[in-house]
């Protein structure tokens, strides 16, 4: 007998960061992270599961929860195999039901649920291998790459054959590059200095700790007041030096007017990027303000909800760098789409992290993109927050200011089983005070 | 005592339209019409209640319900009049909210479950004034007007100052608007004749049909096959003659290069407009398709997602028609902003309707556009398909193909107990068969 899927265990699972302004910005003042966590079970052999999960702050995890169940009938009982053999087509039919897709189209909960299931599909299809997931991406062929990608909507920015032409430019010297990863790492940056929470003491020793750390990128949030943004840059800048990058962040506070005559006033502290000036759909308002900007550079991506507004903010010129995101998007298959469009249109990808869990998968995305895509990590940087990795079994490890590279088979978004019993809302301790 | 909103009651209510084909279309095949149907409790004296919803098509009208509920907390337990006199505030209490705003942001199932909520608190403000909307919205000053509508990430193309502007020149004919709105009623389209799973004999009677019932538009679905579309085309073309306006719907089926293709090749049967050409998320497309296809004109809205994607969307000249939808976006608020936006780039607004519920909620959104705001019906038309207004308390009356204004107080969103009771999904007698 084949082995069947036969369930996917859902799970509302809550981190009361809000208890410390941990994760504070100008746009989320109490974030509670949490994960609509889901595990994809299966009556093989094995006994191996797969696991992936929505990351949201708070109030609404129920909502992805309920969105995740709602694809249940789509993968329950489907033979185990074919399903892990043919991603691309499973996407596809999932992004493509035509009753689901009225809920989106391709954003909002019911994407983000089609990302969790199809990441936790790419974490059991990566520990069946016995490999980790940026090692077994970083394996297949150019041809399986393109397979995986749905180019609807894309074609008149990037083809199969423009895909595939990339991949083919970028495969003679995988080997050589997974030498390189496996001995050096990859750069990360650092977040956890810059809450907007923290008081200007905690601000400063967080600064020189990081760079005592090794990193030599560090993001301060902005937007909530231009006084408090200017003095807290001046305490940031004179406690890291003149050659420390810093990098800001706005959380889409700004309208596109407030956002250029805001960031002219930072500008003087040497911005490695703005990030999230404004809203996520406003791809003619990045544009506007870039153009604004320059040379300050421009990012965004957490927020961007699908590979077509990706694909406008590079056509439109409107970031210098691409933030995609693991859980906003529909999984592994459509940041595949992501990469490719960024390579076509050579644009550096600075995953987003932090968050719960988010460090853990982003990682897999830009060691492959450095593996098989672009084949660089110049200018390329994964977020790194130092939080709540101590409830993953396969939690990320940063050394010196970068990313070692993932060993363990998976796609590490695999919960501690009391991380899920404990913080599990509303019943768990943390939550319940028991 | 002050009267207290008391409860959210949710419904998940479906309609098995999907057995006769019914709403087929080149990217939707077998809708279910379905209703996330919310009714706002009081315990005021006037025994009142308010009523809206989100429309689906079936699969995930559970989460969308889901989503509804995650409102709860916010809405119940406040004192009414003090909601029902600041929508504003309310509006930009829940879309700002900001754990809720992680799961878009202003997009998908959660921005829809506050439309949802906010029209049923518009149509309880609506009955209490006894009032039908379209009269009560009418009747605000343009600075009330105003009030009601968030202005963030709209500023680089439409200011409060703007909208004032506008609204004030609409000012003083206002009265004499109405008088001719309750005496010709507003035009409509019909959508019904052209669905694509409808035989030829089927399609050309229901064209004759239209015509003999006053409808000057039709509009055909395409993009599923091209000689198909062709012949189809044709036949409504013979059917109609040459004065009839005929408007076609792609459904979202096609990426750029090929909407531009196809367009040119179905352009000789004269048409009126080409609707979601492509992905409602690619304003450049769209613009591409436009700048290809004019004179053709481009039509899209019932997928746009938000204010921002619609503000880009006229920024890039890349819609001639805007069809906003009345439980897409965050409910009467936000619909407020997009026909104010469209006032100012002087584009026709022409709403979409059909579902369930949706042309009772629309026809109030433009009728106030015509009596406050563009002044004019100039191009506009509202869409009607003739389906399911038999389970509504209030439901549409269109003659010689107008629209005859409302007179009922609220907002024409109330199901009849027996249609709730009987489409209630999955235990009403329809589904359960009973």
């Amino acid at each position: 007998m084949a082995a069947l899927i036969t369930g996917l265990r859902t799970s509302d699972v809550r981190f009361p960061t809000s208890r410390e302004l941990d994760g504070s910005d100008a746009m989320n003042p109490d974030p509670d992270y949490s994960a609509a966590h889901v595990v994809v079970e299966t009556d093989a052999d094995d006994g191996l599961t797969g696991h992936g999960f929505a990351f949201t702050i708070g109030r609404g995890n129920d909502v992805q929860v309920a969105a995740i169940r709602a694809l249940e009938s789509a993968v329950v009982g489907r033979p185990l195999e074919a399903v892990l053999d043919d991603l691309g087509a499973v996407w596809r039919e999932l992004v493509h039901d035509s009753q689901l897709r009225w809920l989106g189209p391709e954003k909002g909960v019911v994407h983000m649920a089609i990302g969790a299931v199809g990441n936790a599909l790419w974490d059991l299809k990566a520990k069946r291998a016995g490999k980790p997931l940026w090692q077994l991406l970083a394996e297949l062929s150019p041809e399986q790459i393109v397979e995986l990608v749905d180019f609807r909507y894309l074609s008149d920015a990037l083809t199969p054959e423009e895909a595939l032409d990339l991949l083919r430019r970028a495969e003679p010297r995988r080997a050589e590059r997974v030498a390189e990863l496996l001995r050096d790492g990859y750069p990360a940056y650092t977040t956890s200095p810059g809450w907007l929470g923290y008081s200007d003491a905690k601000l400063r020793r967080l600064c020189r700790a990081a760079v005592d750390q090794g990193f030599d990128l560090l993001k301060l949030k902005v937007g909530a007041d231009l006084d408090d943004d200017v003095r807290r840059l001046r305490i940031a800048r004179e406690a890291v030096g003149p050659d420390v990058r810093i990098a800001v962040d706005a959380n889409q506070r700004w309208d596109v007017p407030t956002a250029i005559s805001w960031i002219r006033e930072l500008a003087p502290f040497d911005l490695w990027w703005v990030e999230e000036p404004t809203s996520p759909d406003d791809v003619l308002g990045h544009a506007a303000i870039a153009s604004a900007i320059a040379p300050v550079r421009v990012a965004t991506g957490e927020h961007v909800a699908n590979r077509v507004v990706f694909k406008q903010l590079l056509q439109a010129g409107a970031v210098s760098v691409l933030q995609l995101d693991a859980t906003r998007v529909a999984g592994v298959n459509e940041n595949l789409a992501i990469l490719l469009l960024a390579a076509k249109f050579g644009v550096p990808v600075c995953p987003h992290a932090g968050g719960v869990g988010l460090c853990e998968l982003v990682q897999h995305l830009a060691m492959f993109d450095f593996v098989a895509v672009s084949g660089s990590t110049e200018g390329r940087v994964i977020e790194h927050v130092d939080h709540l990795h101590e409830h993953f079994v396969d939690p990320v490890v940063v050394r010196d200011g970068r990313y070692l590279a993932p060993r363990r088979p998976g796609f590490s978004a695999q919960l501690r089983p009391e991380a899920l019993r404990d913080h599990s809302y509303p019943d768990g301790r943390v939550w319940a005070g028991g």
